[in-house]
């Protein structure tokens, strides 16, 4: 598989589209049609989950209602077997919880003309670590 | 190839290994072992570098003598194809500058026994983000 030419705007594209799922309630169920059954990996704050139903069951489990996003960079890079590494930073609010910066890696993988979600990691900026 | 079941150990070791030669000047320029001659990214605070050759360059215009680093998480997770994804969170110093959050994604890819870094992207959390 060769490096695929469109990997920043397939990055920022996919960026786009998954935090508008994700931040409404009523679609981010919707999410599981992007994680693979068993071959996806989530590490969320530290925590690891292997497939599509664990890495649902804890998005399903978050409390919040409302989520206030900013992205303030999106690096992605061509990866070469056809896949796209994708490096996100922002800034969250959930609910009337203070505002955290935040990163986000995923890596695409394309299977059938698309692409899954094989690699995703999430994790807060607590200001200590400023 | 098979998900390499020592990824977390292998990433954490990675991680020490890789800044006790960046955070040392007189050491830096053997990071150049990490990197293949063409097959290696790095996105440096948003510059897209590839290769070897490139990514030294900019290592090396680095004019800062001194760091302070703290590393505050790291999250890997194994790849389908025997590589490791690695995600660094952490606080760096450099001379009497401010400190700073950072980001660090590295993917590490096996060859002979060993891995090189296929991918590294670096980004500092501003303050304008938290």
């Amino acid at each position: 598989m060769a490096l695929n030419p469109q990997y920043e705007a397939i990055g920022k594209g996919f960026v786009q589209q998954y935090y508008a799922v994700f931040d409404d309630p009523t679609q981010r169920g919707n999410l599981v049609n992007l994680y693979g059954a068993e071959n996806s990996f989530m590490t969320f704050e530290g925590t690891q989950l292997q497939g599509a139903a664990k890495i649902m069951e804890k998005l399903n489990s978050l409390q919040f209602q409302k989520i206030n996003r900013i992205i303030t960079g999106v690096d992605s890079q061509p990866m070469f077997d056809g896949g796209i590494l994708i490096n996100v930073l922002g800034r969250l609010q959930t609910d009337e919880d203070m505002p955290h910066a935040y990163v986000q890696t995923f890596v695409l993988k394309p299977i059938e003309g698309s692409f899954f979600l094989q690699h995703d990691i999430f994790r807060l900026v607590l200001h200590d670590t400023i």
